[in-house]
């Protein structure tokens, strides 16, 4: 079978191949058809090239046409919807539905036109005017922008569809998708979407380009190449962090969205009022995509009792009940095993699962693991290891003050939440349990599983390092997100004529927020 | 004599010595008597800690409290402005007026009584509702600041007094200073104003410390260390890179404002026009602080013909005419007359100066270097050596064509200057040069020069690396460059009495901007 074609310089063009690759269906585990280049340097290297140029054309083409692509893009990826579902639906075995066709795909278009939305209003260029001084200064595109995409989200956080494409295109960068090779074909799809729609909006064609596969090493000398305004990585810590320090060393800004136990507090009073409605809530999340979301809650958090023994029954008798369903590939599977046997090790003791589950494909059994405070305040690194997938662990604490000092010992991690009674029962003590949370995590939820990140302005995808190389920048939530992908500019004493039009006196539309001497200001 | 006592958990305490030093005075050459202690990692330690607990505390206190504290503080330096002005006359050898005392004294108190209004105002927070899903976020504190002030501003970019200083104790911070050896007298004066006025005003003693000196392994330790927040360090690359290598490993976000050259271009029609005015404006700025300002112009850009040859004329006749002002040490003149050596190592031509001037303490004479386009663009790295001090280089092109591949070779700058007709005879040449040079620098100006950095909420002073580590960050503009010293906090379905008052439905004063619901309002 012939090779794919990759998408660079705005064409679809034959690889300098070093080697190839196909994905499987890790529902089944049966190998897919299609063939995958993986590049040489000299392709990324004709794409950086491109992109440059790109990048110069886009600062001159008005945002207008900016949301027009994005909005012709989500258009064309309804339109293909059907084909992008199915090939997604072989490649990772996650649910066609209620999953791919009815989540994940309209979160993707709906992330595209926020991102037209955005990139059409201008807010998120955070003008600001002093006009005495005749000063004035605003977010800017910041140069080409390199996204490495995840494995569990074909779509939404796909390098070439999801959040952080449509952030740094919205923000007028050009993007080098790096595919995640286990869904290829699902990236060459949206890809040709992405292609189609770049010419009908007449924008530069290589404003999206998209490799399937390099070498780690040329990774790293990816990110921190001169022409590269910034990069984006959503993954492993192992390899977020090997990307982090090249891009560091070169001066390039990386954003990272790494690992993260995502803590679960059930307070004594919650457990107690609605415990059973709650076991069946955390099973869903802990299950949902077979645990492999970011914001899978990796570590509960209770306190010794009678509840907090019926919660790890109850749950252990929900997920022990349910199928496991398909891993991502072999090698989640095999990094699942591992970290969970990791934890056992730490000390950590099996209350259900642990194995991998007989069936097709790449599955384990749905697993609950067990230990207590002062096992995880003595090994607080080991027990703190991330089983990536439909694996958890109920940490108990003897009270709360040992549980906060579980919270103190945490690093950092995207969300945390607290469930407490609606009757005010643990009103005395979720101040000071909060207050140690708060700095641990971006997103602190009350009575509400992390697994869902509303596509809202005032989401936070994000947190403290490590689940983020910067605790100040959030990957979901639009115009939030964009500023990533923007340099700071401003223009001292520069002649009006000059200014770029969002800095001129005159608003350049009606919806666009500016702060003009003091005063945040419309139309 | 005794040696000087550090400022440590709230209290003047006796350091744990490693070895002592004393201050010079750089306009004579003269020892100055006090002696100040080098810590051990002890008082790091000591420091760390109780910086910890300040943070703790400050996230309890009202932002009043914060904005009180910064007023008497900038009170109490007014009080003691001669001592301060003496001292820092004494320490620096720049001049009392129109420098220390009219100059960077008030600028001082106004960048700490703006950071009081904007943390009284809370508007930096940034605070985004959407107040249907009910996720709220802004920016709250990062932790404990670390700040390596500079040499070149005793007050205004002083560790414990400056723009740094004042921005992350207005975000709610404790500060770790640490004190330039160039003017530790000065930065203990300093520090007894601060620790006065945080009594008064109330806030945990901690949040202010100051040492003196430490290693550069403590201090690579120190930006790298759990306990801290964030860091930030104003001076030399070379010192800069090695605290962002350490602090990037660590997960740690360290804000740094390093080199700059600073290319001030001269359009024909500009020179035609106005060319003697012109090398006025640019004798003083050049020669402002003897050249040692963040944005001393270093690097200036003229097309080759009659009117460059007068500028050049024109500079060298004024600069060696003037008596050269002083270097702020020993090390600062070594330095220069490295830099300048191999400037002309790498094809400069000596226009005047480039040596050691004759005279009381550290002097050099002001110099004027030359080089071809050409020169440039066969060495661009060699030539872009930031000569600090009162030097600086005239790079001449054939061609507009040239000049535009100059600033194509050049790194990113914190600010960068065209001069132009005013009656439009470089209209034609201007847009394709200002693209480029746009790209480059973090403040464009146009008919003025960089050596001004205006205390607005517009401005950028931060740039594209090397000049700082990430272009979207400014260290001077308040509220602005607050948000270095913050993370972003989202609360999802936190319930209403558990929200932070800024994030309350009912806005916690008439003044603070929110962002509800896609507008921004306030009151």
């Amino acid at each position: 079978m012939a090779v794919a074609s990759i998408l660079i310089a705005g064409e679809w063009r034959e690889a300098t191949t070093t080697s190839t690759f196909s994905a499987e269906n890790p529902a089944t585990g049966s190998k897919l058809e299609a063939v995958f280049p993986v590049s040489a340097w000299e392709d990324c290297d004709v794409a950086l090239n491109a992109a440059v140029e790109a990048a110069k054309e886009l600062r001159r083409v008005p945002h207008e046409a900016l949301a027009v692509f994005l909005e012709l893009y989500a258009q064309k990826i309804e339109e293909q919807s059907a084909a992008l579902v199915a090939m997604a639906n072989a490649e990772t075995g996650l649910a066609v539905t209620p999953r791919l066709k009815d989540v994940e795909l309209p979160r993707t278009t709906t992330q595209l036109r926020q991102g037209a939305a955005a990139a059409r209003e201008g807010s998120w260029t955070h003008v600001v005017i002093d006009s005495k001084a005749n000063i004035r200064s605003h977010f800017a595109p910041i140069g080409p922008v390199v996204v490495f995409g995840p494995n569990n989200f074909p779509f939404a956080f796909n390098g070439v569809s999801g959040g952080d494409f449509t952030t740094a295109i919205a923000a007028g960068n050009p993007v080098i998708a790096k595919a995640h090779p286990l869904h290829p074909g699902t990236s060459q799809l949206l890809a040709e979407c992405a292609l189609a729609a770049l010419a009908e909006a007449g924008l530069p064609l290589a404003t999206v380009q998209m490799i399937y596969g390099i070498s780690n090493e040329d990774g790293l000398r990816l990110v921190s190449d001169q022409r590269v305004g910034a990069s984006s990585f959503t993954g492993s810590r192992n390899g977020g962090l090997k990307l982090k320090a090249a891009a560091d060393r070169a001066g390039k800004p990386m954003y990272l969205e790494m690992s993260s136990l995502n803590p679960v507090i059930f307070l004594p009073g919650a457990l107690k009022e609605r415990g059973d409605q709650l076991v069946t809530e955390l099973a869903d999340s802990c299950l949902a995509g077979s645990g492999q979301f970011c914001t899978s809650p990796n570590l509960i958090l209770a306190i010794e009792g009678e509840e907090t023994e019926r919660l790890e029954a109850a749950y252990a008798d929900i997920v022990s009940k349910r199928a496991p369903g398909p891993l991502l590939s072999a090698g989640g599977l095999k990094g699942l095993d591992a970290n969970v046997h990791a934890l056992i090790k730490a000390g950590a003791t099996v209350i259900t699962g642990a194995e991998v589950a007989v069936g097709d494909g790449y599955r384990y059994k749905n697993t609950l693991l067990r230990a207590t405070a002062e096992q995880f305040l003595s090994k607080p690194e080991e027990l703190q290891l991330e089983a990536f997938g439909n694996s958890t662990m109920l940490v108990t604490a003897k009270d709360v003050a040992q549980l906060q000092e579980v919270l103190e010992a945490l690093e950092g991690n995207l969300t945390g939440c607290i469930y407490s009674s609606t009757a005010g029962d643990d009103d005395d003590i979720y101040p000071a349990l909060a207050e140690v949370l708060r700095l641990k995590v971006g997103r602190l939820l009350n009575d509400k599983m992390p697994t869902g990140v509303a596509l809202s302005p005032a989401m936070n995808h994000g947190g403290p390092y490590p689940s983020t190389a910067h605790p100040g920048f959030t990957a979901v939530g639009i115009p939030a997100s964009m500023i990533r992908f923007g340099m700071l500019q401003c223009y001292d004493n520069v002649r009006p004529n000059r200014l770029p039009r969002e800095l001129q006196d005159k608003s350049p539309n009606s919806n666009m927020w500016r702060l003009i001497d003091g005063h945040w200001t419309r139309g």
